[in-house]
């Protein structure tokens, strides 16, 4: 077989199935590989009329088929297969070739691939793909990681494949070394539990609060569309809202089971934040939301707690006036509650970046979500500004824009969260977002109370808010202040 | 050197010291050692007429002195040189010896360390110790794992110097297998954690929003210290609350630096919970509460902010009876979130034990918490005895009493939280709990609405409230359901 193709695709379920025809759609020539070849023939079937396919029946044959170096790009489920297939991929590459995994890897395991390969020569690239299924066939926000040699060679087919920003620009970037892009799609994935956790609570507060209909929602969430929300989430959320069900005639969002699954991205984002140090309740508690949802065992013993026992509770109470004033002040708590899970993403791949050396670009990282992910939103490229006019910004809320409408935001911020809480309708995302914007904020916090509690119990010392240093009061003696060495 | 120690302590740092003391007190033959003899001399001139120390100059010399099957407790660092240690004396014990490790392992490495010394024959038993220097003293609350044959040997002893509950039992019991001793440890931990956070807001809430001096509010907490909320932690703030610095003059809570540390376990608890897929919100927000307060770069980022504009936010505008009625609102936001975090710790413990196959008595990790500890609480007695009477309740909140008494709190803790939000005080930890008891026992969660967009982008199916099976819209398509294989 003549090496002719730019680049390979190996794993050919739907993901890599699209990504592969994307390649193809771009001009550039695609080996292709499965491990059941039937899957491989399928796909040059199909689509072989869309663009250059080698359908390779072995992995011989299929690094055989690439110009050198060889790009490769392993599409198959993230964990134990992936090492599987990038071992016997390893051993038929040579030095110089780029072996890109495109899964959702996380981003140690991505590390460890990547040192492992380096020693043999090999460029290992672990890449964020978002995007779905869709994505992957007409442009996702692609984010590799890896060496700045393999982003010489793979980058421009990246470029080419990727969404397009509405400046025209393509939504990928070299996003840093080894781990990088992994790291950077989990924190992406992190901010979308949020945020879809955010438009839960928007939608709940809306029907069982001011008593909407799911259909006047989706209405609510379109005309919301067209201002600073606009983004894919808001308008598949209509989508879902406008939707009937078939079989019932009910609101499609009725015959859904309400539990929520996960597949880990979200959760690896929380562990990763909490050995980071760093705070991100926005996404924790959207994780949490997902996690207490599928727990019935918890919530049919549960579900005879009483509620709000005032008349205000039960929906429809609203008048139409106050339900429309009300749904402008969700709107307003909608989108400041994003702002501050927006901000705790970005402090995170910031603090992610300073702890491995990764050099990440702040703004870039906005400007390559602007389209093809699933976060992709309107605002993504004012926090693509906000960085790029200043990249020491030390918090997205320090933006003096952002922190003009968190301001202007708060008092509609306040009213829903109150409403929340007098209706018995939880807002976990929104209240944990303003509880951020609190105690961010807060001259005092009562931090120093629990300083002096762990000095009481444990000697575990204080600082001074009056001078440097390290000290302890004798709690179970005269309570002198001692200086220990 | 005379076989003639019962019991062996190496690591003289101040808890191994009290926990050495605290047997020889107790009528045991204790030797004691430690890495510079010095400090194993000090021990026994400062302490040696409290009962019978045999020094150690090497750690031979110790494993000599300790009668069969030897019980050998290790108090140092937790991490690598608990390893190093462990691993010294391990080749010095015998078959049927019992190595301790009576410092914050994490229960993953105790696993792994009872695993490869049970290879050897020897008995590894990780245990946790709460309460303190002073605890380790008088009487702390020990939770050991290991098997239940080391417990034959070593229980008598640890029953004998641990504390005791008001009805005289001791507050150590046989957890369960291997890590099942941290595990819990690790919890109780967790949920200090989430009971000093919700101290720490139900303290700020009195001074920033009802206007309460620091003396003040010590008064409030003695008199909550009468009633359910009677504990330790509520017993120290009011002790912290009431010190004067002695330099200033100035309440010693205001001149403490408001940035809390930690150590560890608390972070532990919330990402060992997010991998068994459990919602530990309550614990989660303390953690991040901490950790907020340590970011001072964001905080002073974040510090123009704006708060609540409206001329209640400022302090001191209570009437003395509105701030009357406050506190009493206060005191029952406290309690019904007490009351969710500590079900969310007893709903982790079964989660872990399971996961574990640990058989831990729900019951018994409440009565050996009743003193010694640092959370140690009148009304642990009643959560022993709610998972006595009903060893299959599935949460703390499905037992009538508990239910009850949040049924009759809840127009309190949602002044409260409504107060915070008003106010702009920080109340992630009230907030949140109230968003969970909301979250669970909500009839229809917008889980739904969450599993709709999944299967929008990313087809990862839904389930449906009236039928069996696993189902797919078309949405790109006609929009008709479908069943994937």
């Amino acid at each position: 077989m003549n090496a002719s193709a730019q680049i390979g695709v190996t794993g050919l379920a739907v993901m890599g199935r699209n990504l592969a025809r994307n390649f193809a759609r771009n001009g550039y020539t695609v080996a292709v590989h499965n491990r059941t070849y039937a899957r491989t023939q399928e796909l040059v079937d199909q689509f072989g009329e869309e663009g250059t396919f080698v359908p390779a029946a072995s992995a011989e044959e299929f690094v055989a088929a690439l110009e050198r170096p060889r790009c490769l790009m392993v599409m198959v489920k993230a964990g134990a297969p992936t090492d599987a297939v990038i071992e016997e991929f390893a051993e038929l590459a040579e030095p110089g070739d780029v072996i890109i995994d495109g899964g959702n890897a996380h981003f140690e395991d991505t590390r460890r691939r990547e040192a492992a390969l380096r020693e043999r020569g090999i460029h290992f690239v672990g890449t964020g793909v978002s995007g779905g299924e869709e994505g992957a066939l007409l442009g996702p926000s692609i984010m590799p990681g890896g060496s700045a040699e393999s982003y010489a060679s793979l980058g421009p087919m990246l470029e080419r494949i990727a969404a397009r920003a509405p400046d025209g620009s393509p939504c990928t970037t070299h996003v840093g070394p080894d781990g990088a892009g992994h790291f950077v799609k989990m924190v992406h994935n992190g901010i979308e539990y949020a945020d879809m956790q955010l438009i839960a609570e928007a939608y709940d507060l809306l029907r069982r609060a001011a008593g909407f209909s799911p259909e006047e929602i989706a209405r609510i969430f379109r005309s919301w569309n067209q201002g600073r929300l606009d983004s894919y989430l808001i308008e598949i959320t209509a989508e879902v809202l406008t939707h009937k069900d078939a079989d019932t005639g009910k609101p499609f969002v009725d015959i859904v089971a309400d539990r929520a699954e996960q597949k880990g991205t979200g959760r690896w984002t929380v562990q990763t934040a909490l050995g980071l140090g760093l705070p991100v309740p926005g996404i924790a508690e959207a994780v949490f939301a997902r996690s207490l949802s599928g727990h019935t065992e918890l919530r049919s013993a549960a579900a005879s707690l009483p509620g709000p026992g005032d008349g205000e509770a039960r929906s429809g109470a609203m008048s139409p006036e106050e339900a429309a004033r009300f749904a402008d002040q969700v709107e307003q708590s909608l989108y400041a509650s994003k702002v501050i899970s927006y901000a705790q993403g970005w402090d995170m791949i910031r603090a992610g970046s300073e702890e491995y050396d990764w050099d990440i670009d702040l703004s870039s990282v906005a400007a390559i979500w602007r389209a093809g992910c699933i976060i992709r939103a309107a605002f993504l490229d004012r926090i693509r500004s906000a960085f790029a006019g200043n990249p020491g910004l030390p918090t997205l809320l320090a933006d003096p824009e952002f922190a003009r409408e968190l301001g202007e935001a708060q008092d509609g911020w306040r009213a829903t969260v109150t409403a929340a809480v007098r209706h018995g309708v939880p807002a976990p995302g929104m209240s944990g977002a303003l509880a951020y914007y609190d105690g961010l904020r807060a001259d005092r916090l009562p931090a120093a109370l629990t300083q002096g509690q762990r000095d009481y119990f444990g000697a575990h010392t204080y600082e001074r808010t009056d001078r440097e240093g390290t000290f302890h009061t004798l709690w179970a003696g005269d309570r002198n202040e001692v200086r220990p060495d």
